[in-house]
């Protein structure tokens, strides 16, 4: 997965357990698209500092990801859901066989005991 | 909600967050059933330190939805696809106004970023 993204999703998930400047330098890095010095001019820190907070946070998250599995578990569901969304697609009507498939990845999903 | 399920679901979710001695305290007394002082002989430490170890988990876990609110998530995604699952129920075919909210639903619950 593009780096990028998978900021992105670890930050959304997990993001509120970094602290404040942690949370900004990602916010200004992956989705404002600031730049190391960008961000260290705006906050009067090196740009080996704003690195070092940067480094220090994609691991944290990285982290809670690797003990939690929280984000996996999404994106297998996501997937599943995105099949249920196909058998179902407009314009026409499913056939019974396919309202059968739906209809067991549904409970399969239901049946799993977290996200 | 019930507390032994609401402690159930936050340990699914943050359990390898806690040591080893909170995790193991936590599936005894709300998995198996045991008794603070049935733990308590079995680690050879006071009914109080059970208590203590356990209460302490119970406010990290708690803490940890505080922050990341990924179970409430979970639970109204979960509700979202029941009501799909509802809609395209057996043994009937679903008619297509249900076939078109059950697409809704599903798109809606596609376009969420997390879980």
């Amino acid at each position: 997965m593009d780096k990028v993204i998978m900021m992105t999703l670890l930050y959304d998930f997990y993001g509120p357990l970094l602290t404040e400047r942690q949370q900004k330098f990602i916010e200004l890095y992956y989705e404002n698209d600031y730049s190391l010095g960008e961000i260290a001019e705006n906050y009067g820190v090196s740009r080996q500092a704003v690195h070092d907070t940067l480094k220090r946070a994609e691991n944290i998250l990285a982290n809670y990801e690797n003990k939690l599995g929280l984000i996996d578990k999404f994106l297998m569901q996501r997937n599943k859901l995105a099949e249920v969304a196909r058998l179902l697609e407009d314009p026409r009507e499913p056939s019974s066989q396919q309202l059968a498939r739906a209809r067991g990845i549904l409970q399969e999903l239901l049946e799993m005991d977290r996200g």
